[in-house]
């Protein structure tokens, strides 16, 4: 029931699901209470034998225990559809976890904002068994726009999803350096950013993340420092595992380090355009 | 009549201006001529008397060379329209040199590679007098999509023409980065880049430039190794005079100068890609 959580569930109720909801923080689930949704007191009490479950928590840590020995028995040959941003180690580990009991594991984890998520246009990254994926799809019409498969090695959807993130966030810190760099040249960076985000990088990231630079919006978080500084770990750890240096990431890295460092974790990722600004001695 | 020029020219010949061309190396302007341009043997001779010249050359000394204290005179009262992607201080130089004379200096830089140029569909960024850039105001039309203008200062369209190719080439690694990763991870790299470039990157930067990483098409350069490589030291003086530390343009500057390193002068700026993918032991 987390900010993404809450919207995916709504979406699956508005179109049909019967939903039993759990949350790890007790009662976040009244709002869906009073739609229609159950509200269950455990993991392991919220699956049903050979039924579906979709999970979404904020790190691999939280998938680990929510999808415990005791969850991946009472799912049985049921199928796990986890959309969390995890590393695909995790991946892997849960769907062998689920294996035991004769249950699938799909990874499936998303792109998009909490508004997006409302909106029901998540990008949704698949990867895991045929038969699975093809039984979740109801599920993936009810809260996306589109769903992209990688494939049946569990893991790929989680690679795709961190590098997305990585691409992400290295295009607020472009963004960033090119806005100090061209306002302290006297140009104002709404200028420089609303040209470009409407030429040759016209796309949701830059856009929307150009939007946030320009009104110097860091709160409230729809995306928050602590955890994209977790994805850029997790970035960072499915690629050194691999032997794939990643200089700009190592960069963004530290740059998150500093927003913490400053007491800034309730900003927006948004908030790493701050850095190269008062780096430039620039105030925003 | 180089790479961005001799489209320029053409789609002004097309558009029913009458054209007086001039090309540094002879030889070059044979296709224009045969269109109906006239050829002239000199800069200077190529200008009419508060007439209007568009000027496309390489880098700042050319267009430093090109525009002489002869042309500026020839010029007098005219409007000198430059193209070229050079720094905010030349463009300052330039319209010193030509107010000396009683003529106007517009900086108009354009984003597009030459397929965009040949079809008419550049960005054009201005900055200079607002008379001036109201007079050349039918050669933007018959040249590009649109016009985006920054302001009086003559330089503030150079400074965004700069951070745009900073932001372009950032985006370059940072795919290329990506990529090296999923591909360590057993994603393919097209699988990766398709769906990045179909949804939250759905921009020209990210789609053609994906699709050179992807088809690995680092020849025929549109923009070669060495013009980006100067445009990031342009990026890097400009950023430096102005005291805004760019760590990103620092990165992106080495990987150019181990690109001339190898010997791969001839590589689109696409070819960036190549470092990252080889500092992961791939090739592509």
């Amino acid at each position: 029931m987390g900010k993404l959580g809450l919207p995916v569930a709504e979406n699956l109720l508005a179109g049909g699901f019967s939903l039993l909801v759990y949350n790890r923080t007790a009662g976040k689930a009244a709002g869906l209470v009073a739609k229609g949704a159950k509200e269950s007191k455990s993991s392991a009490e919220t699956v049903a034998s050979g039924g579906m479950v979709v999970s979404i928590v904020s790190d691999d840590r939280a998938v680990l225990d929510v999808a415990s020995d005791d969850f991946c028995e009472a799912l049985g040959s049921g199928i796990h559809v986890s959309m969390s941003t995890v590393s695909p180690v995790t991946s892997r580990t849960l769907a062998e976890r689920h294996a035991r009991f004769g249950g699938q594991f799909v990874a499936a984890p998303v792109f998009g904002r909490p508004e997006a998520a409302a909106a029901k246009k998540l990008w949704i990254c698949t990867s895991g068994a045929a038969a699975s994926k093809a039984a979740a799809k109801p599920v993936f019409d009810a809260i996306g726009q589109g769903v992209f498969d990688f494939g049946e090695e569990v893991g790929a959807a989680n690679v795709v999803k961190l590098a997305g993130n990585f691409l992400l966030t290295a295009a607020i810190e472009a963004m960033a350096e090119a806005s100090a760099m061209a306002e302290k040249n006297g140009v104002p960076r709404a200028d420089l950013l609303n040209m470009l985000s409407s030429t040759i990088f016209n796309c949701p990231i830059y856009v929307n993340y150009g939007k946030g630079i320009i009104n110097a919006q860091f709160e409230p978080a729809g995306f928050s420092i602590p955890l994209i500084l977790k994805d850029m770990h997790l970035v960072q750890k499915t690629a050194a595992d691999a032997r794939a240096p990643m200089p700009i990431l190592n960069l963004l890295i530290d740059r998150y380090l500093t927003m913490l460092a400053k007491g800034l974790d309730r900003y927006d990722a948004v908030g790493l355009a701050l850095g190269a600004a008062e780096d430039a001695g620039l105030r925003w």
